[in-house]
């Protein structure tokens, strides 16, 4: 009798854990590395490190903090070292891109617990980002998984141009959906779905996401959209509706590639978390802090890329404190 | 067996049929209307003509070309009598906002064949707007769908503030869904959910436009969102997913609400038709000439709120033709 109640209760637990869980949300701001490594003008190290702690002020509890690339070919990268040197300790979960296994081992040498990989879903742009082909750069990333085991280093692999190639035009879903299998498989932690050009419609995040949704479970996977064709909060919201709860975004929408023409800003942190809050999603963040954290992103990169719910945010915000 | 054949062939004609039905979207742009009533400059006739001529020429099929309301309180809509008389004739579909009886009895008078009246779904938008309750104003469209059906005049209902009010807060969906059922059941011959202030979210657009679709089918269903917090196109492929094929939308996100505090534009026509097409829908309308007439907006507004998929679709097209 006792024993029966005992697992009724533990049922109604699980259930309402279930629930719980399916509220929560993770966002990684990629905006100290997606967003600055296209901006015109170059950060110190010290203006970066503002950032990310503006950033995590608000209560962004996964930032991408820089990268470990050529600093020939994307300056405003250089540094990253210095950046992961000065990161307060804490719970936070930090980042780093890398796109060989060059960038693993400085990555690894700075003290990186954590690195982002890039793998191609169009050969053109694979040979355009590491002058490699999809099979060269996968085997890159295959050696830096059994590496990253070894060393105890998370790799998160993002799948770039993974519904269209500035070059290749659209994307087979089902090179997706292979690389995503594979890689999970090796040992990633993670895999992000990219639009990297920001060219993705709902219709075909929802079929994609859905797809890797059943054949992964949601735990593992994540998307990061852009919002060049202003769809950018339409991919996110067709991507919770199959089940996704890691989303990339960029505070203040600021963000690009500077190989893939057409990019633009990423979606932006504080439109994401507007949208996801107001469906009841919880991320964690506090949108009065997110602001702030955009405003300085605009003062010092000197640009204005987006945030585009912000003109309404802010006197909304300010309203409802007063 | 030459029967069965026939059968056979009818089936699959059918389902095609169903498929080519479904893949059919029709856009009302509303920008002549909701999009000029709250521009700070005001359009002359001939204008206001001009522009509704170039979003025609788009194949833009229906077109809300004007309002019957005081003059003092929108002198924007001034002479929408004269904008009826000089529409080129044709197989368009021209509609005409009433806010009451009088309303319809101008529009009538001035020649009109179809009529959008407003019903409210919170009491102090509805007081705000025509100094009426709700059930005052229920009764008087009530009063109007029997005075249309005696004069063979289309009666479009659109539900105000059907997601959130700027006075009341969140909408009870109950409310909105008795009131769509009560003006089927009258007579209307589409009810339109608006969400006036753009203050939706996807979540509840799916929710909503879902239950409305189980109990009403598609066909006498369409949506009208805003972009004030930058989800209006999450919104749209929300309710697609729902079945909704009737959007309405601004050319160059164009508009307002003179009476509801925080409402900005309409969601434009030209990101809205980018969308749905690039989904495989079919709109009939051409891009190109769409931008055309987006600019024509903008030059004859002084205004360029939105359309923001444009700086986009501009170089892409230019990119296509050439």
């Amino acid at each position: 009798m006792v024993g029966r109640r005992i697992r009724a209760c533990q049922t109604v637990l699980d259930a309402m854990n279930r629930e719980h869980m399916d509220k929560q949300l993770v966002i990684t701001d990629v905006g100290p590395r997606d967003g600055l490594q296209n901006q015109p003008g170059i950060l110190s190290v010290e203006q970066r490190l503002q950032l990310i702690a503006a950033i995590a002020a608000a209560g962004v509890s996964s930032i991408e903090v820089g990268s470990f690339v050529s600093p020939k070919a994307v300056p405003a990268m250089a540094g990253t070292d210095a950046v992961l040197a000065s990161l307060p300790a804490g719970d936070l979960h930090y980042t780093v891109l890398i796109p060989n296994m060059r960038g693993y081992e400085l990555a690894r040498a700075a003290g990186a617990r954590s690195v982002t990989m890039v793998l191609y879903a169009s050969e053109s742009m694979a040979r355009k980002n590491v002058n490699m082909s999809i099979a060269e750069a996968d085997e890159a990333t295959a050696a830096i998984l059994a590496s990253a085991a070894a060393d105890g280093i998370e790799v998160i692999a993002t799948i770039s141009v993974a519904f269209a190639c500035p070059f290749d035009g659209a994307t087979d879903p089902g090179v997706v959906r292979t690389s995503a299998a594979r890689f999970l498989e090796l040992g990633a932690d993670r895999v992000v779905v990219a639009d990297t050009i920001g060219a993705a419609n709902p219709q075909q995040v929802r079929s994609l996401t859905a797809e890797l949704v059943a054949e992964h479970g949601p735990g593992q996977l994540g998307c990061h959209f852009h919002d060049t064709r202003a769809m950018g909060l339409a991919n996110v919201y067709a991507a919770v509706e199959s089940g996704i709860r890691r989303f990339d975004s960029s505070i203040g929408g600021l963000g690009g590639c500077p190989f893939a023409p057409g990019a633009s800003g990423n979606v932006a942190t504080e439109d994401v978390v507007m949208m996801l809050e107001q469906m009841g999603f919880d991320t964690g963040i506090d949108l009065d802090a997110l602001l702030r954290a955009s405003d300085l992103a605009e003062e010092l990169t000197g640009t204005a890329p987006g945030g585009r719910a912000k003109a309404w945010l802010k006197p909304w915000l300010a309203k409802r404190a007063g």
